[in-house]
C-alpha cells in the first residue's frame, strides 16, 4: 500500500503528509481523511478527545481544542500550547550518548590562525567598523578595493566590510549593551579574517575605536575619518591600509589539520514540517560525526528550543552547562515579556503553511539538528567558546541576527537549513544549504546544496545524508568547493542584536 | 580687543570659546582663564557657587556641583542635569511667531507626484522588500540593472534597494511592531519614488507582502522568490519588473511648482557648541523662510528636544498638537527606561569633546535649527504628515535612525548639520551638509556644503548664511546642483526602528 505519512515515534497519535492527501482517501488502518490533508501537515491517526495530548515526536505538542476524529486534519487552530518546560529543576547530565557516528575523515584543509586556535575555511579581508556613520564611505572604498586592489592578492577569497546599526545613537551603557558590543569585539577574531585587523572609525562615536580594540587601536590598524582631510583622502587612507594587509593575507596557506581546529555553526529558518524529519536530524547527525572527530558545532535560536529545552539540559554535561543554559532560556523570556509579548510571538505565516502548528512542534525540529553529541558549553550571545564539542550559542532565532552572532562566536561555516526557503547567507563564511522537502530542491535547484527530501519517502535514510551532508562541510571548509550561496555571493547585512535602547 | 568668546544671552553666565584660549589669557571685564579653554568649550563669566545655575541660552544648563571661579573651564564634569521640563503642564501657543524672513523664491523644480502632494525632488526607482531574506539575491539583481538597465532610462537618477532588517524573526504582533512596519509603509510614498512599486518579497516571512503593501499587493509590482524557480529564474524576474518601472518612471519631468509642494527635513548629528550658534540657527532660519513661503520642514530627535521641549509646546498652534508633543516625549521616556537608562545615555564622546556637557546644551542647540515658525503637527516615528508648515515629526535621535524615519514621512531632501563631523548620507534623497565651525570646513572642504563657522567670528550673520542655505536647498531640490554627499553616492544603511523584540 501507498504510504500517505510519516509517524515519528510509536507514541504519536498524529503523523504528517509526505504528499497532499485528499478528502476522503482510505490510508489503512480504518483511518479515512475527513478534508484536505496539506503537504508536511498533520493528520489524527486516531479520536482525541477535547483537552486530550497531540502527540509528535514522543512530546506533547499541545492539547486538542475540541474533539478530534481520526483522518482529521491538525492545525495551528486545534491546539493548546502546553507550558513550557520549568527552568529551576532541568536535569543534567541523564542523556550523555558516548557512541556518536564515525567521521569517515579527521582532518581538514585549513587555514591556520595561530599554533592552536580553530582555523580559517576562508581568506578575508574583514574591515570592521565602530560605527555605522563610516558606511558610506567604507563601501565606496571597498568597491574600488575589490575592482583595483583584490586581483592583486589572488590568495585572498574576499574583502568584507563589517557594516552594521550600532556604534552611536546608542544607549552605550545600557545593562544589555554588552551584546552588540561584544558581538562586535568578538567578530575581529572571527578565523576566516586571519588574525589582521583593519577598522575605519569616526572620530566622535560612542563606541570608541578604544573600546571595540583595546591595544590594538593603532595608526597601522584604524582609519580615523574625521582625521583624514575630505573625501579623497579618506579614500586613500582606506586603501592604503588595506593593500598592506591584503598583503599579509595573500601570504596565508591551507594546511591539514585535525577537525578540532574546525568551528562551525548549525542554524535553521522558515521551518516546516519537515525540517524536524529530514534536513535537521541529517544536519544533526554530521554534527554527531563531527564532534566525534573533535571539531566544535554550535546550534542557538533560544525561542526555538525554548519548548523542548528539557532534552538539551539533559545533554548538558555538568551543572553549570545546565544553569547557564537555563539562564539564557530566562533571559529571553523576561526580554519577551518587556515587549509585551512570549515565545509564541516566533511561528511564521510561513511556519504554519508548512505544517508547523505552534512553536512546541518547531522546536523538536529545530533540536534536532544538534545531534546526540553531549552540550559542553553554553555561550550567552556572541561569546566565544572555551570548550570543544557540541555548543549551545544562544541567540535570537532570527536567521540574520544568528547567522551575525555565531560569526562572533568564531564560527567559520554555516549548515543551512532553509526550510520553504531562503537565499540567506553570509558574507565571511560559505553556508551550506540543505532542504527538507525534493520539491524544494526542485523549485531551487542552484540554490539549495543538498536534498533531504528523500528521507521523507523512504528513498534515503538520515544516515546517508547526514555522512553526505558531513563531506559536503569538509569539501566546502576546504576550498575544495564552493556552495551556492558562496558562488553566487549571496549575504545578508550584518544585522546585529541589540537589545538595549536606541537613543 | 581680540573677541575670545561668544555669549548668547543676556543672562548667560558663561560662553564658549571661539578658538582654544590658553590658560591665564587676560579676556578683559577682569576674565582671566584658569586653564586651558578648548575651542567650543565653556568659561565661567563670574564666579557661580556651588549649586548655583549656570546659564547658556537664557536657560539653565545645569547646577555647579563645586563652587566655579570666573575663567574657569566648565565641562560635563562640572554640572549636576536639571530635572527635564515637566510634560503635563506643558503651555501651548503663547510663542507664536507671525512675522517670519520672506523667502526671496517661491517656487523650485520638482517631479509632481499625484496632482496635488508633495513632489520629488529625484526621480528614484526604489524596490522595497518584505524582509531582510531577499537582500542578498536584490543586491546582486540591482548590480546588474544599474549596470544594465539604468543607462537606457536617462531621466531616472538611481536605483534604491530597500534593504532593512526588519520583516521576519521579529514579535510582529507585539504593540511597538507598529512603528517598523508603519515605517515601511509609508516609504512606499516617498516622491521621490514617483508612486512606483516595485517590492521583492520571500513568501513565508511574518511582514507578508499583504500587509506591506495592501491592494497593491500585486503580480506587477511584487517579484515573490519562493515562487521563482532558482536563483537565474530570480534575477530575470527582478530585472524584468525593474525594466518596466524604469520606463514608468523615465518619462517623469521637472515642473515648476509652488513650494508648498516641497517637504524637507532637518537633522544634526556629531553636535559641538557651535552647532547651536552658527549651523542651527542658520538651518533654523532658512526653514522659517521655507514655512514662510508655504513649504513644509520637519525636525526629529526626541532625546534631543526632550529637556527644551517646553519652548517647542509654546510654539504649537493648539492643544491637539502639544499633548501629542508631550505623548512622544513620554512614550520615548518609557522606551529609555525599559532599557535601564535615561536621557542621559544621549550625548557621545564628541559632544563632549565638542564642548556639550549635557543633554540639556545639548538640546538647546539641537532645537535651534527648528526656527522659529509655528509648530503646527507632531508625528510619531514614520507617520505622514497632514499638514503643511513647520513640523516636529518625532524618531530617535540617531542620525542613522531618524534618517529613514523622516524618509517614511515623506521628506524628499535634507539638511544635515554634521557637527564634528560625519559622511552621513540618504540613498533616497540628497543631503545637503551645513557645518558650524570654519575648521571642518578645512578639514573636509569636499564634503561640507555650507560653511556656518564665519557666524561664531563676526564674519557673516545667521541671515546671510540662512539665505545662502535657503538658495541652496532650492538649488538641489530642483536638480540644478547635487550636494557632495550626492556626488561621491555616499549613504547609510536603511537602519530601520524597531523598538519590539525581536523574536
Amino acid at each position: 500500500m501507498k504510504t500517505y505519512y510519516l509517524r515519528i515515534h510509536e507514541k504519536d497519535n498524529v503523523a504528517i503528509a509526505i504528499h497532499a492527501i485528499s478528502k476522503g482517501t482510505d490510508l489503512g488502518s480504518g483511518i479515512v481523511t475527513k478534508s484536505e490533508i496539506p503537504q508536511g501537515h498533520k493528520l489524527a491517526l486516531v479520536d482525541i478527545p477535547k483537552d486530550g495530548p497531540v502527540y509528535r515526536y514522543g512530546v506533547v505538542l499541545g492539547y486538542a481544542l475540541s474533539d478530534i476524529q481520526s483522518g482529521e486534519w491538525i492545525n495551528e487552530n486545534s491546539l493548546r500550547l502546553p507550558i513550557p518546560p520549568d527552568l529551576e529543576n532541568m536535569q543534567y547530565g541523564v542523556n550523555i550518548v558516548d557512541r556518536l557516528p564515525k567521521a569517515p575523515v579527521t582532518t581538514f584543509e585549513g587555514y591556520p590562525c595561530g599554533p592552536d586556535g580553530y582555523a580559517g575555511t576562508r581568506n578575508i579581508l574583514a574591515i570592521h567598523t565602530t560605527v555605522q556613520c563610516v558606511t558610506g564611505v567604507l563601501n565606496v572604498a571597498v568597491k574600488r578595493i575589490k575592482e583595483e586592489l583584490l586581483p592583486k592578492y589572488p590568495n585572498v577569497d574576499g574583502v568584507v566590510p563589517i557594516n552594521h546599526a550600532y556604534g552611536c545613537g546608542v544607549a552605550i551603557d545600557a545593562p544589555q549593551a554588552k551584546i552588540p558590543i561584544r558581538a562586535l569585539q568578538n567578530l575581529i577574531w572571527n578565523p576566516n579574517f586571519g588574525g589582521e585587523i583593519m577598522c575605519v572609525a569616526l572620530g566622535c562615536e560612542k563606541l570608541t575605536a578604544d573600546k571595540l580594540l583595546g591595544e590594538y587601536n593603532t595608526p597601522e590598524n584604524v582609519v580615523v575619518l574625521q582625521e583624514c582631510h575630505g573625501f579623497a583622502a579618506m579614500i586613500d587612507a582606506i586603501m592604503m591600509m588595506a593593500e598592506k594587509k591584503l598583503a599579509k593575507l595573500d601570504k596565508r596557506r591551507r594546511v591539514t589539520l585535525p577537525l578540532s581546529r574546525l568551528c562551525i555553526g548549525m542554524q535553521c529558518g522558515g521551518s516546516d514540517a519537515f525540517s524536524g524529519v529530514t534536513a535537521n536530524p541529517s544536519a544533526g547527525y554530521a554534527a554527531d560525526m563531527l564532534v566525534q572527530a573533535g571539531a566544535t558545532v554550535m546550534f542557538s535560536e533560544v525561542t526555538e528550543v525554548r519548548d523542548g529545552v528539557h532534552l538539551i539540559g539533559e545533554r548538558c554535561t555538568n551543572e553549570r552547562v545546565c544553569k547557564k543554559l537555563a539562564g539564557e532560556m530566562r533571559w529571553y523570556d523576561s526580554y519577551l515579556q518587556n515587549g509585551c509579548v512570549d515565545r509564541s510571538a516566533n511561528p511564521t505565516p510561513g511556519n504554519k503553511k508548512g505544517g508547523l502548528s505552534n512553536i512546541m512542534e518547531k522546536a523538536m525540529g529545530s533540536i534536532a539538528k544538534s545531534g546526540t553529541s553531549p552540550i559542553v558549553e553554553v555561550l550567552s550571545p556572541a561569546e566565544r567558546p572555551t570548550q570543544h564539542g557540541m555548543i549551545y550559542a544562544a541567540t535570537p532565532a532570527s536567521d540574520i541576527v544568528c547567522g551575525p552572532c555565531q560569526l562572533s562566536s568564531g564560527i567559520t561555516l554555516q549548515v543551512f537549513m532553509p526550510g520553504r526557503g531562503t537565499p540567506y547567507g553570509l558574507a565571511a563564511a560559505p553556508v551550506i544549504k540543505v532542504c527538507s522537502r525534493t520539491d524544494m530542491k526542485d523549485q531551487w535547484p542552484d540554490l539549495i546544496d543538498i536534498n533531504a527530501g528523500p528521507i521523507a519517502t523512504g528513498d534515503a535514510t538520515i544516515e546517508e545524508i547526514g555522512t553526505k551532508l558531513f563531506e559536503e562541510i569538509i569539501a566546502v571548509a576546504s576550498g575544495k568547493k564552493e556552495s551556492y550561496a558562496e558562488k553566487y555571493r549571496l549575504h545578508n547585512d550584518y544585522c546585529i542584536f541589540n537589545p538595549a535602547p536606541i537613543t
